[in-house]
C-alpha cells in the first residue's frame, strides 16, 4: 500500500494459519507467494491468484517480506537455514508460536546471516485474519516494523510493535497462553465436577460465564497490585482462597476425579500462608510463584 | 413481604457475609435477630434495628426461618448442634460454602432433628448482596423453598431452587469455584511470568481482559461437547493445547517460576494423546479427568 501499490510478500507455511494470512494478503491486493512443503495446500490458494514456489528459497527470492508461520521453531529452521542465501537482505516475519527464549536464538541467527528479522504472535483465532478482529503482537527493530507495517496491516485488526526485545512478543504470547490455558484447564475441571454431580454442562454454561465477567476488574486490580507490590487482603484473602481450593479439591477427591491442577494451586497458596501471607490478597501470589525460594535451595552440582 | 408483612428472620453468624445478609433484611423491614460467636461484631446492626440474642438458641426461637452464614460445616455443626431443640419446626437455609458431600450430611442432621433445612450457596461477593447483582442458588425440599423464597428475596439478584437433593446447590459452587480458581491460579501466573520476562501487570492487562473475552463462547461449545459426548477438534486440538502448554511451561522454567499448575495441566493433556486423543477437541478432557462413568445415583427423597 506504500506509494499506492500493494507490495509483494512471500508466506512460507500454510497451516490453516499459514493459508488464512496468505488469503489475507491476496485480498488486501498484495502480489502473494505461497510455499509449503506439502505442495497440495497451495492449490486453493493459487486459484485465487497465489503464486507458488518449489522451494522456500524460490518463494523468499520474490519479495523483500516474508512471512513464516509453522508449527514451531524447529520447523522454521529446518525450513529458512537452506533458505538464508535467498532471505539474506530481505525481512523475515516469524508468526510461529513458541519461547521468547527461542524468538531470541532465531533472531540470533538471521542477524548472522544478515536477515532482518521481527517476531510476531497472533494473539486471535485462524477465523479473525483479515478481519477487524485480529490481534497481532510484533517485536524486533522499530525500524523493520516501519518499514512493512503497511504490507502487515492486511492481516486485519489491531497490530502492536512492543519493542526492540525480539523475545517480547513471544512473553506476552507465553503470558497470555499461560492465562487461557489454565483457565481452560479450570473448565474442563469444572464440567467434569458438575457431571460426576449429575449436573450438565449446558446447565453450569450459564453460571460459568458469570464467572467470567468476574474476571476484568480483577485483571484491572490484580495488575495494580502486582505493579505496586502491595497485595491488600481487603476483598479476600490468600486463607480464603485457600479453603475454597480445599472445598473443590475434596468434592473432586469424591467422585474420584483427578485433582492434580487444583493440589499444585493449592500447593502454591499453602507456601505463601506457611510464610506469613495468608491475610495477604491472592495477588500476592505472582510474588510467590516468582520470588527467590524464602529458605536458600541447594543447587543441585 | 408474605401477607403484606415482612416476617422475622433471624442470622447466625456475623463474618462479612453474614453482616451484609443481615443488613438486607433490615433494610427490606423484616424484624431480624443477630447473634456472633463474638458479640461485638452485632453492634452496628443493633444500632440499624436489629435484635440480638446472647446464644444461637436465643436467636433461632424469634424466627420462622433461621439462615446460618460462617467459616465451614464444621462450624456450622458447632453452632446448631447445641440450638437443636430451639430449631426443631423451623427451617435452617445454609449459606456456608462447602463441599456438596458436607451439605447432604448436614442435610441429614437436620432430619434427624425435626429441622427444616435448605441448603444454598452465594456465588457473588459481599457487595452485591440487597442488590440486583446478587446470585444465590438452594436446594432442597421446594415446599420449604417456596414458603421462604419471599423472605428469601430481600438478599436481592438471582435466586434459582436447583432440586431437592441438598447438596445440589454446593455442586454447582464447587464446580464453579474450580472454574474460578483455577483462572485465578493462571492470572497470577501470567503476570509473574510477564514480570519475569520485564512486562509490567498494566501492560499485559487489556490483552489479558480479551483472553477472558475469548471464554463466553468456548463456555457455551463446550459445554454442548461435554453433554453430547463428542468433542470434535475442528478449532483446536488436544495437541496444539499440549505443544501451547508446553510452550508456557518451557518459558516459565527458563525464568525460575514454580510450574506446578501447568505441569498438571500438561499431564492431564499427555494421559489423553496417549490415549489415542491427540486430535480430538480439548473438551475431551472433561472425560479424562472424570475417569469411568459414574454410575447413576438414586435422587434424595
Amino acid at each position: 500500500m506504500t506509494n499506492g501499490k500493494p507490495a509483494p510478500v512471500t508466506v512460507l507455511g500454510l497451516g490453516p494459519m499459514g493459508r488464512a494470512l496468505a488469503g489475507a494478503f491476496l485480498a488486501a491486493g498484495h502480489p502473494t507467494t505461497v510455499w509449503n512443503r506439502t505442495a497440495a495446500r497451495a492449490a486453493e490458494l493459487a486459484a485465487r491468484g497465489a503464486a507458488t514456489a518449489p522451494t522456500a528459497a524460490a518463494a523468499a527470492a520474490t519479495s523483500p517480506l516474508v512471512i513464516a508461520c509453522v508449527l514451531d521453531y524447529a520447523a522454521i529452521h529446518e525450513i529458512v537455514e537452506p533458505a538464508a542465501g535467498a532471505l539474506r537482505g530481505r525481512t523475515l516475519v516469524n508468526l510461529t508460536a513458541d519461547t521468547p527464549e527461542r524468538a531470541r536464538w532465531t533472531a540470533g541467527w538471521a542477524a548472522e546471516h544478515g536477515v532482518g528479522y521481527l517476531d510476531g504472535a497472533i494473539m486471535t483465532p485462524v477465523a479473525s485474519i483479515g478481519g477487524p478482529g485480529a490481534v497481532v503482537l510484533y517485536s524486533g527493530p522499530e525500524k523493520l516494523y516501519q518499514a512493512h507495517r503497511a504490507t502487515l496491516a492486511a492481516i486485519g485488526g489491531t497490530a502492536a510493535h512492543l519493542g526492540a526485545d525480539p523475545g517480547r512478543a513471544a512473553a506476552h504470547d507465553v503470558a497470555l497462553l499461560d492465562l487461557f490455558w489454565t483457565s481452560m484447564s479450570g473448565l474442563v475441571h469444572a464440567f467434569a465436577l458438575a457431571r460426576a454431580e449429575g449436573i450438565a454442562a449446558r446447565e453450569l454454561a450459564p453460571l460459568a460465564k458469570g464467572i467470567g465477567a468476574l474476571l476484568p476488574p480483577i485483571i484491572e486490580e490484580y495488575a495494580g497490585h502486582v505493579d505496586e507490590g502491595r497485595h491488600p487482603g481487603d476483598d479476600s484473602t490468600i486463607g480464603s482462597a485457600a479453603a475454597g481450593i480445599r472445598h473443590v479439591i475434596e468434592a473432586a477427591a469424591a467422585r474420584g476425579l483427578d485433582t492434580g491442577v487444583l493440589d499444585a494451586a493449592a500447593a502454591v497458596a499453602r507456601r505463601a500462608i506457611d510464610a506469613g501471607h495468608g491475610t495477604d490478597g491472592f495477588s500476592l501470589l505472582a510474588e510467590t510463584l516468582t520470588g527467590p525460594p524464602a529458605a536458600p535451595r541447594p543447587v543441585p552440582a
